[in-house]
């Protein structure tokens, strides 16, 4: 059997972790890497609409650094505006309206912009960013990595008691978890940054239009097309969407416009589809939730065969307005916990040969390792064959 | 006479001047903005090959983060890999063999992940960056705005005399005034980014095939792309390119794949008629170089008839490599130089309700200001009616 897969120990805490790897087939017995979370479940999806989402583009468009010189976003593209909009008010997750949509280079560049917009040059310390253990194990090296006097990573939320200006970070459903969050810290001085690139109909029961202050969405996590770089900031205030556009054109004057127009198409088209369910077909988020939803299943069993060896978390059924029916949790990394005293991240490595990201990646304890769910179909059952494989 | 243009007076230093603007007409006496550098010139000629530039993305396709896994830079497509080669060899303006090519949401990201790559994160103060004035002028907001604890921008590389580790910029040709430029303070400890936007044979004769350690490219100025926002370095040494490639995971995890192959066809075709000139059709450069030549020679009448109301720049011929001849200096920028004592600028906008870009934004006396010759011929021709009525 072969399957590309990627064989590297993963030396960076992005949803990418890469550096050097070595893509090899699964014979002779290789590790596999589940560390990140390249969303390929959903490839076969879009090859049976591979025609209908076309993008044709000839020699002499999209040449100007500019998409709309009257938005205050300069650089989004109008049609990747009116997508974004159509397809939260389709799918029901985030208001959109009276709000400003900034796109960035993935919602890792918003992120940036957001930290930027929300601190201010002339305070005498850095604004304090913190997020509840466990947090996505990007946070900190985002934060951190430049060494800006404007922020400072000072980590878990649950034990920030500093007073003054603060910016927490939100991810719901969580990553890695997948626990449904709401700020923890609530005190004077503090702005959130509502991280919702997994609020989607295919992950989690859509209980509400989600209508915070700042909120990020990635095309990568909601459609799986991690390739194109395409994220969007949601955001009430006009100074904050000002002051982020202002980050983006510093960084990288702008968004490339070839993606943001194929974005534009593919969000199109499942906003069109929802919209006009065909007799048999499935949309792109039943699609996705019956494959993630199977996949849990699956993993589920495993895992309860494994003799109390791991332990997954549960989480509660509930009503989601997009299927108007209770439904599951399927997030999109699965949080395997093992037995106390045990390092999940090298049981793992060592008795599976599954590459995972340990909790000390997230802030918490060694006896959970986060798992990908959005690998291909063959990947993924070839990661259940070693995970029933596993004797503790 | 309408054309498009915009009416913003510029608040920004980068080459696209924007934040609120208005697009307009050019009756009723507008300001025309002649201050950013959106490179429009090319458009036509683009729009002749427009079927053979033509790029078609189905819906499934490019969906990884990973564009090669094998490759340090694991985010560049190889097609792009191989087209930016390939025109460079062609162009002979930049040496690439040997070299590990790290491509960017455009050169801006590019400068900015070399601004990491060649700082150190134990050094008890910032890097210092210099760049001998007139300099690009995003290059201090660039350097200053996140306020890092790696690098300071500290400005003139000609007054410049610190000991220790530093950083100079060299544009060349430069930006604002078309000169072509070394380092200028050659102690130990330097390293330079070499900012070879505009060494291309539309705008300056290739005199040598450049091999500096660190060279950037941008696609918006070699062949006027700037909305698909790709830049790339060619790098000497493996760990700055590493260092790069880390900057681009954690900036933007990657550069989109959608823009990278659309630079990839149209660097490929550039290339290829190159190699097969035509009997009757011109090659791109050749196209460029006509037209930026036949530009100057005009503004150079106006100026002449100024009566000594405005100075340009004299540039040598030189033989350029791959023209095979003699040629002259076309600068994608005009550097305007007014009476002493007065403010080129402010009199380009009260006289000729033209906006332009200052000489203190680079560093220098007001006497100067920088001119796009980029812009759309409608634009152009519009830009030498308003200089010629000047009245000093």
């Amino acid at each position: 059997m072969e399957v590309g897969v990627q064989t590297t120990v993963p030396t960076e805490k992005s949803d990418v972790s890469v550096a050097t790897k070595t893509p090899t087939t699964l014979s002779s017995d290789p590790i596999i890497n589940f560390a990140r979370g390249d969303p390929m479940l959903y490839e076969p999806y879009w090859k049976n609409k591979a025609d209908r989402c076309k993008m044709v583009i000839l020699g002499d468009e999209l040449m100007s650094y500019f998409s709309n010189a009257l938005n205050l976003c300069w650089f989004l593209k109008p049609e990747l505006d009116h997508a974004i909009r159509k397809l939260h008010r389709v799918a029901g997750n985030a208001e959109t309206d009276d709000r400003f949509i900034v796109v960035g280079n993935g919602s890792t560049q918003t992120y940036h912009a957001l930290l930027y917009a929300l601190s201010s040059p002339g305070q005498p310390e850095p604004i304090s960013v913190v997020a509840a253990a466990p947090f996505y194990s990007s946070y900190l090296e985002e934060t951190e990595f430049l060494q800006s006097r404007l922020y400072k990573w000072v980590g878990d939320a649950n034990c920030f008691d500093k007073d003054g200006a603060y910016i927490e970070v939100v991810t719901s459903p969580n990553n890695p978890d997948g626990s449904i969050r709401a700020t923890v810290v609530n005190r004077e001085g503090g702005n959130s940054i509502h991280d919702l690139a997994y609020y989607w109909p295919q992950y989690t029961p859509i209980t509400h239009k989600a209508d915070h202050d700042v909120m990020l969405f990635t095309f990568s996590k909601a459609t799986g097309h991690a390739g194109s770089r395409i994220g969007w900031a949601i955001i009430k205030d006009k100074a904050i969407a000002a002051k982020m556009v202002k980050f983006v054109e510093v960084s990288s004057i702008g968004v490339s416009k070839e993606a943001q127009l194929r974005a534009a198409t593919i969000l199109g088209v499942i906003s069109e589809d929802c919209q006009n369910p065909g007799l048999e077909e499935e949309n792109f988020f039943e699609y996705g939730r019956r494959m993630m939803s199977d996949r849990w299943k699956k993993l589920r069993e495993v895992v309860m065969k494994s003799n109390g060896a791991f332990v997954l978390p549960e989480y509660p059924r509930d009503y989601c307005k997009f299927t108007d029916g209770y439904t599951d949790s399927n997030p999109a990394f699965a949080w395997l916990r093992c037995k106390e005293g045990l390092n999940c991240e090298k049981l793992l490595r060592e008795e599976c040969r599954i590459i995972t990201r340990g909790g000390t990646s997230f802030g918490v304890e060694e006896t959970y390792s986060r798992v990908s769910m959005l690998c291909s179909d063959a990947e993924f059952d070839f990661m259940l064959e070693r995970l029933s494989t596993i004797k503790i």
